[in-house]
């Protein structure tokens, strides 16, 4: 029987919160358990690209990403960002090692091809290396990755870290029963978008297809809900979507996928 | 017998040169055996500083790192020069893994106490974890350290890469028989300063009296050389000083220190 393994990711609706990240990391230090934290970006690389006169630039919607931009995005995702989790997470017994996917050579990607646009120093993933990951576990350490990935030849890729989670959970799937927990503000899949607690608890591939049916999945949930079942196909065993209390052993409310 | 372990620290001077810093990772990718590399900081901290407008605060000669400064050098040290050497050791196929010391718990300081100055966010070295470095490097890992430790209760603290570098030395030469290599702008020790290939290639307990008489070793080197001796009464093997070019196996011009 396989072991168990639990890949928490965060965004930056808790890690701008210090009140909130501080909770978060003491819940998640007490997981029992091997498990994993990968966190995203936030407010503070576009902040500190403001200070610095380093405009965003955009592009129906989507970020582009020039190389003034991966140098904050390296130092504030793979330093400040991290670095600070990692120190938090060690004031809470759990042994956290920080990393970037060039780290170990953990997680390969190339830069996304040019089509109609160039999102510049955007990573896709092509590989994850779930040996090292798992020698790390083995030796009693929690890794927490920042959304960076490399492309072997040199260059750190920013990637998504939603992106990053679920290529890392499918990858570890191989070796352990793994259990991927994507937070976010919402409890979970809302039946009402008016009602923060009209959560759908549990959604398989069935149930899916009517929500999507009846409109309850739409606009940003749609691309969230596509990576969950992608983890899914490629035997991930559980995706659990809610906010930072999903941790809490006694919480019920969020919502769980399955296949 | 005990396995051989190199440990090399690089400084500024080599960071700040990109070709000089391509040239010597090259180099260190190609050296037989176990090793790790410690690197310093150098100006990118102070440019950053200055483009945010956070003034450099120093007390006779000293830097004092208040919040603001801590901020940028994790920004700087652990995210852009850490992560950058990383995917660059990675293009030249060593497996590198960058770490502060607040990564697997490796290096806990205490805030340097306050007497008649508070340096502020600067850590003195307690302990470095050796079992954790020999566990990352027996699963064929390269640690890249950064010069910053933590004090285990949240706190990520600014600490000098030479200590870093010798403290390392120190705790793995338990377990290997440590060689540890400073790199910096000259060639050796020079019995001439102004004669840049004067280089004093051997010198042991006895010689540095005899240099120390005669002057030779003075103002700036003199700490340097005590951070030596302090190694290798500490069971460290071997303390190299010299340019990045000692790396490479035909290179004799260097000082070595032994007992």
């Amino acid at each position: 029987m396989k072991e168990k393994l639990s890949i928490i990711k965060i965004g930056g609706n808790v890690i701008e919160n210090e009140e909130e990240l501080s909770k978060f990391l003491t819940s998640f230090s007490q997981l029992k358990g091997f498990k994993i934290l990968v966190h995203g970006g936030g407010k503070l690389a576009t902040q500190l690209a403001n200070q610095l006169g380093i405009e965003s630039k955009m592009f129906q919607g989507r970020r582009i990403t020039d190389a003034d931009s991966l140098k904050i995005i390296t130092m504030v995702y793979a330093g400040l960002t991290n670095k600070n989790i990692v120190a938090k997470l060690q004031s809470n017994n759990c042994n956290a090692i920080g990393l970037s996917g060039a780290d170990g050579n953990i997680i390969k990607a190339h830069k996304r091809p040019v089509r109609d646009i160039d999102f510049g120093f955007v990573g896709d993933i092509e590989n994850v290396d779930a040996s090292i990951i798992d020698q790390l576990l083995t030796i009693n350490l929690t890794p927490v990755f920042c959304a960076m990935s490399h492309n072997k030849h040199g260059q750190l890729l920013n990637t998504n870290a939603d992106t990053i989670a679920s290529e890392i959970a499918i990858a570890m799937s191989t070796i352990y029963e793994t259990t991927l927990y994507y937070c976010f503000e919402k409890k979970g899949v809302l039946m009402d978008v008016n009602d923060d607690n009209s959560v759908v608890t549990e959604i398989n591939s069935e149930s899916y297809k009517q929500l999507l049916f009846d409109d309850v999945i739409a606009d940003g949930m749609l691309p969230k809900m596509e990576n969950c079942f992608h983890a899914l196909k490629n035997n991930v065993k559980k995706v659990c979507i809610g906010n930072t209390n999903m941790l809490d052993s006694q919480s019920k409310l969020f919502t769980t996928l399955t296949l």
